[in-house]
């Protein structure tokens, strides 16, 4: 990398965001391709699977294992299903080698390809305007109904928190960062990726492989900007509270708003947005006034 | 929206990016929807067909027009096409109304689904890895060879042209940036949208529309990051250089290379990383010395 300063100029070396593809498999069909950053790819596959409707408990899941991307160019044809388990979880290729990952699932026999969100989003010729694909949602995940509450000066903590903990954003300046907390504002887990809905699924999937889902009483914070998808698949998850550095789209507010979600923007300093759920954001009154 | 600074709230408006989906139908085949700020929806729509390498020129298309998102429920069932036209482009139904765009292509009979990449990308059980990725692009889009160079001041006043332009980002915060400029570093077009990908998508759908394409000698700004998938539109679209203001990912330096780009990133007031293709970048000393 050639770093240009004013008239001066030099080679440097400089630390990425890796990205690479991953194809997710579920009992061996195809179902995405993710671009996403390398690393906790079992969190992935499995967060992404929540939040495409697919799985709802670690009970569902029998395993998460990378494959070769191609077995032929490892095995050869006409190898059997075990050994090319093998091959892959043994000498041949170890898991993290792997762009490829297959989930096997507790009942493969309900396995409906077509539920899968963005079989129907592409192949729908109708009920895609707005608010169907809402209802379509909403009819697959519940809204949430609760009186979970925290106090303001906990959402005002999170961004320091999250910033304390982003050792790799402060290296690459790449990667959207994802993270969950407790109702007291502490940190249970960050996930990083060059795709913000990769860091989200991979928290979630997180969850899910410690049978902690749904997640009630939690809250999630976003570095970035939060989208419809974004708040589609906090709600996959059962969180109630979506709290971000920047802003949130119309169609997020109008999702929050029919899902029962608070949904807080432009979290800086002292100051917040709530666009939706303002009754679980307790404020305390200055004791200084 | 409630927002609240320290002990301080009250309840205020906000202007917030618009999301709403777009179904992308081609000759009435459904091959994409996406989640997108409407506006410029035949740019859209345009663009999605160049970089997914369905169109090269204007001349491919005959025309572009949105559809009601459930005709039944303009029309009723057994009406002729030219009617359903007539309803979306009369009275019935102005173009703005519709999250449904319809591309009818001058070769009809040439259209090949499976060539779309995403297809491909979502198929493909082998052949996915990066590598293969990587080259499958390459043999959709030659690389770029030219002599383009572009003097380092010119790159360095980018991003004050496209601040001074993007009246919408500083209202909602929400929008992700594309402009492109011609070689002395005149802005040519600037789209927004809540999606970055629609955002090039936008500007290069509006230079197919005015028959500009390939953009040899032009360079594109993007306001945030720069995937692999960024640098492979660009190249869709024969752009030579790719500017960013923040990192790009490891991905996207590696696609650089092989696709004989010039990456830009981190590009911030008199500074400049170039990842790729530095000899595009013409660095003149300064006459203070």
């Amino acid at each position: 990398m050639r770093r240009l300063n004013g008239s001066a100029g030099g080679e440097e070396r400089d630390f990425l965001a890796a990205e690479e593809p991953l194809e997710i498999r579920v009992e061996d069909h195809s179902i995405a391709v993710v671009m996403r950053t390398p690393g906790e790819d079992r969190e992935l596959a499995a967060g992404f699977l929540v939040t495409e409707g697919l799985v709802r408990a670690a009970g569902d899941l029998v395993d998460i294992r990378h494959r070769p991307h191609c077995l032929q160019s490892v095995l050869g044809d006409g190898r059997q299903r075990d050994e090319v388990d093998e091959a892959v979880n043994g000498e041949l290729l170890t898991p993290s080698d792997g762009n490829v990952i297959n989930v096997r699932l507790k009942s493969p026999e309900s396995l409906d390809l077509k539920r899968l969100t963005r079989h129907v989003f592409s192949s729908s010729s109708c009920g895609i305007c707005s608010k169907a694909s809402i209802e379509a949602v909403r009819q697959q995940f519940p809204p949430i109904e609760d009186d979970f509450e925290v106090a303001s000066q906990v959402l005002l903590g999170l961004p320091a928190a999250l910033a304390s903990a982003q050792e790799t954003f402060k290296r690459t300046g790449g990667l959207h960062a994802c993270a969950l907390f407790d109702s007291d504002g502490n940190l249970l887990v960050l996930r990083e990726d060059v795709g913000r809905h990769n860091a989200l699924d991979k928290v979630i999937g997180w969850a899910l492989l410690r049978d902690r889902l749904p997640l009630r009483k939690h809250i999630l914070l976003l570095s970035g900007r939060t989208s419809f998808e974004m708040m589609q698949k906090a709600l996959a998850a059962g969180i109630p509270i979506v709290a971000a550095i920047s802003a949130p789209s119309s169609l997020a507010v109008e999702f929050a708003h029919d899902s029962g979600q608070t949904l807080v923007g432009f979290l800086r300093g002292e100051r917040m947005n709530i666009y939706a759920g303002a009754n679980r954001v307790r404020q305390i009154e200055s004791s200084l006034k």
